[in-house]
């Protein structure tokens, strides 16, 4: 049974029958990943925003088999096709380059749009044949823009595909920042368990050794063990609370890119360290090398360690804009939506 | 008198009568900055061979006030107006930033491309008041469109101005790579002069020290002592001078950006220092950090710098592709010519 979630309380099996034009939000997730729930929270909230006289309608990945049929059928010219954002365009995750190859290559003739995503194939096998399925899939859609969010994946996506690369930032940075004005206490450990992770336990076991007794250290995952499954009706609540958590430390050390993004969000100081293939580090220099809490090491010294956190927790909230960063993304759904009114 | 380099042995006074259309450069350095005649040449090139069908035309900057009425007296509507691309834009050289806004400001009906540039106002009174200047003359062309040469300077050109805004290399990175096969021997600084200068004397000093007198080392500037002057005629002596210069060394240890392109360009390994405000470690990381033989450090500890410097040496030369990041500029152009092709 298809799924089409229209608004963040309500799921439906039929596409809404009325005279809007649609915006269709392919791969949402609903595993407990809290970086890749925010993207598509924040994708919901831009479109909705920005372009509110488009229809948002949200397809979970596992649906896609289901509801791709059903919206074929329906599909009118000034629709929109999206396949979400996030850190796993390549050959790391076959589930979900395999759902975008299959969406990107069925919806050709209306403008499909790879959201902010940052893209690594591999340099061996696996890497070469996952890599020519998609170039294959992709070259099939001559509608597709795809975009990239840190420039290390623009340079990839455009060294690798033909379709055309805007640049933007990462979906979850058009969020509002929130000030919860909690009294901070304690340092968080951020860290991922999957196979990305690059950082020593031993810097990890040596930054705790510092941080000494006097306050509770704990450790968590931007993925979460519970819930099971987060849907869009559920995810908004989540994001709240993982934004309170962060709200009250002092401190976050973490290898998750949207570790940092809830840092800059709830101001609070941030050391990101790399994952296997840098899309934190690219992200970090691209569009937040000016926000003075957060910084981005591959350090090992704890001294130096030491230094950074010292400097960091010292800084001061200010201002910080990147909205104006999407405006490639703004000037692709203005252009198509303009060029459909006057066919 | 107006001087209008038509191609890279002709002078003339007059705009060519002939029904190509043209393609302007302003702002084309006559002064001895090496990496800024290189963006000239590699501008003219990239034209000529991406875009046959256009006439290009280079104007001195020291000219630009003669040929602007002799050009808006021949504009035709598909003719393109360009300024030159560097590191130049913002209030560290007033003289630069104030003919572009001339050439910005007054030839509005026209395509208008600020070709690669860095960008930085400074955080003082002189940065403010010259931010509303360029502003203000920007906004008043509705065809304007602005090129960043990294990710930093695509963020502060999309928050300072309204106009759109592109993302490509460095033009020097559209050069082909040679093959000079020199024996290498010796290394050599290349060091700045300038208000952009920040690495420190003692670094440079214990980077000679643990060099020693094995071989020989050279300091220089890309800023040329001789001659006085260069023109589109000169350049290109100069700029295979320079290439052979690097093909000759075994190290470059460099702050200026351009002095890692002709390093990228010879093969040569290069270490990257910082200018005043990340010009060169942004355009690096966003460009070329694939690129095995060079790398960009904020160092001291020179126990660690000679560590970067033997990895750099060992490695071998591999191919880097970075022609297709241009895409965004060539489908301005492109754009720009089918449209007024239709018109």
């Amino acid at each position: 049974m298809a799924n089409f979630y229209v608004d963040t309380t309500t799921v439906v099996h039929e596409i809404p029958d009325n005279s809007r034009p649609k915006f269709y939000m392919f791969g949402v997730p609903s595993y407990t990943n809290m970086g890749d729930q925010a993207v598509s929270l924040a994708e919901r909230q831009y479109i909705e925003n920005e372009f509110p006289e488009y229809q948002y309608i949200e397809i979970l990945e596992e649906d896609d088999d289901y509801a791709i049929p059903v919206i074929q059928e329906h599909l009118q010219p000034k629709d929109i096709i999206a396949f979400t954002g996030g850190g796993n365009m390549g050959n790391l995750y076959h589930n979900h380059e395999e759902a975008r190859r299959k969406v990107f290559s069925t919806f050709v003739n209306n403008l499909t749009i790879s959201f902010p995503q940052s893209i690594h194939f591999e340099e061996n096998e696996d890497g070469e044949i996952e890599k020519k399925k998609s170039q294959s899939a992709y070259r099939k859609n001559p509608n597709l823009v795809l975009v990239a969010r840190d420039a290390q994946s623009f340079h990839r996506m455009q060294t690798t595909f033909d379709n055309p690369v805007i640049f933007t930032p990462d979906m979850v940075l058009y969020m509002n920042a929130v000030d919860l004005k909690f009294k901070r206490h304690g340092a968080l450990f951020v860290l991922r368990h999957d196979s990305e992770k690059v950082v020593k336990q031993s810097t990890i076991d040596n930054i705790k050794e510092m941080l000494g007794t006097e306050r509770p250290i704990d450790r968590v995952d931007t993925v979460l063990d519970e819930p099971q499954k987060i849907t869009p009706v559920t995810r908004e609540a989540l994001f709240d609370a993982e934004l309170e958590l962060f709200s009250h430390q002092e401190m976050i050390i973490t290898d998750r890119w949207h570790a940092m993004v809830f840092s800059v969000l709830t101001g609070t100081p941030c050391l990101l360290f790399g994952n296997s293939y840098g899309k934190g580090k690219h992200a970090y220099i691209d569009w937040l090398e000016h926000v003075n809490w957060i910084d981005y090491t591959d350090e090992t010294d704890i001294d130096r360690i030491k230094e950074l956190m010292r400097y960091l927790v010292a800084q001061n909230r200010h201002d910080y804009d990147v909205k104006k960063d999407f405006r490639q993304l703004r000037d692709v759904i203005t252009g198509y939506a303009h060029k459909r009114q006057n066919d």
